[in-house]
């Protein structure tokens, strides 16, 4: 697994460093599902540029990936779970707070996970046998505090209708951030900057985070406090196990 | 005026050292007009040293400051804007998305604004006769586009309630973030990031980003679209003078 590891992380340093180089071209912007779905030129590059080096190393194994139509089952066999460029509309309009990921999974259990902040240079990676570590610097395990001195982060959409009580969880802790980004937020709760990030997301978007938070403390659930399901569209949580019922009495509740 | 923006540069570059230098010392938070309105010891602290500075090589030059009650009128002889550390409660949660922000006045005419965001290390500074910079590369002036391609920023309260229309105006856009500092999103303007950052804020919070925005094609209002007081806290808005009556449509018709 050490060499499978060490290859992963090569290759999303070299997508990150195929965006840096690429980015300033015409994207090609388009969009998917709805006005602000973005997608470009880029993601889909990027994402082929990632399975290419790993289909040509490990030829067995299959995908899981945002673009496209790849949708290996997590449960089964060797499957990477790719997102290329997690924060598009942030890529597009800001040239920053975007990441790639990448999550590894054996018979669904997960070996290890990549966060590569791009234009932040903060390359998370570990979980699974490695530890959890932002450029090779480990991550602080989950620390409890009262919630009042945490942040929390979600999408604007659920706060703007207090969606699952995410406004009322953000008034009842320090604030609430929207970075539009599952991968920065997740960073910044694999960090400890943020108590949690709540919002409606695919398995590309929390599997590497779910993956190199466990043994920091967190778990990515449903919002109603179960397991994700590593396959279709949910409203998702990460959080730390500790404080868990105290979130999930803001959250459940609304249900 | 030359020698005096040099000295500016100079003393919130220190600021920052000093911040760097003490942040992972105890910092004595302390709450104050609610249990979400932290304050450091280190917001006073830098504060303090800024003044000093100041005062030391222009003591005929006053003041108007965050911690406090320095509370000089920016429209008389020669004023200083402090804000020691802006986006406190990032700073104690994340310990980053803060800024030390300084501008500076004479006889209510603003000579230069400077914005350092300290962690990510840029140092938006100019305005009046300079030109407007990050890191001594010139900002970008507003070029417009499309509503739909833009992201705007806005506090999370005002999210949560339409309140001004903010959540329709983010809906018509890209997208709304909340970042939960003013520096920070008004350095997002300045660079091209965000269309418009909307928020209650003081005259520290927005003196330096309206000094610095001015000749890129950006204004600082009230979100009645009418000229800021610089004395009192305010319904506030950075807009493009370009797309201010179409950025309006959204907000005025709520008030």
């Amino acid at each position: 697994m050490e060499n499978k590891f060490a290859f992963a992380k090569t290759i999303v340093k070299e997508a990150g460093d195929y965006i840096l180089e690429h980015m300033k071209e015409d994207l090609h912007v388009e969009r998917k599902s709805s006005p602000t779905d973005l997608v470009t030129k880029l993601d889909k590059d990027v994402q082929d540029l990632l399975i290419e080096k790993i289909h040509s190393r490990y030829p067995n194994d299959s995908f899981c990936a945002e673009e496209g139509c790849l949708r290996a089952a997590v449960g089964q066999g060797s499957v990477w779970v790719i997102d290329p460029i997690d924060g598009t509309n942030n890529f597009v309009a800001q040239g920053e707070d975007f990441a790639v990921m990448v999550a590894y999974f054996e018979n669904g259990v997960g070996k290890f996970g990549i966060i590569y902040d791009v234009m932040k240079g903060d390359f998370y990676h570990g979980g699974g046998d490695f530890p959890p570590c932002c450029n090779d610097e480990p991550l602080p395990p989950f620390k409890k505090k009262p919630l009042r001195e945490f942040l929390v982060a979600g999408n604007s959409g659920m706060l703007e209708t207090n969606e699952w009580g995410l406004a009322d969880l953000g008034n009842a802790a320090l604030g609430t951030r929207v970075y539009g980004s599952a991968s920065i937020s997740f960073a910044k709760v694999l960090s400890g900057r943020l108590l949690t990030y709540i919002s409606y997301l695919q398995p590309w978007d929390y599997a590497a985070a779910s993956i190199l938070g466990e043994s920091l403390g967190y778990k990515v659930l449903t919002i109603a406090g179960k397991e994700v399901d590593f396959h279709t569209r949910q409203a998702v949580m990460m959080v730390p196990v500790e404080m868990q019922d105290e979130i999930l009495s803001y959250i459940y509740e609304r249900k």
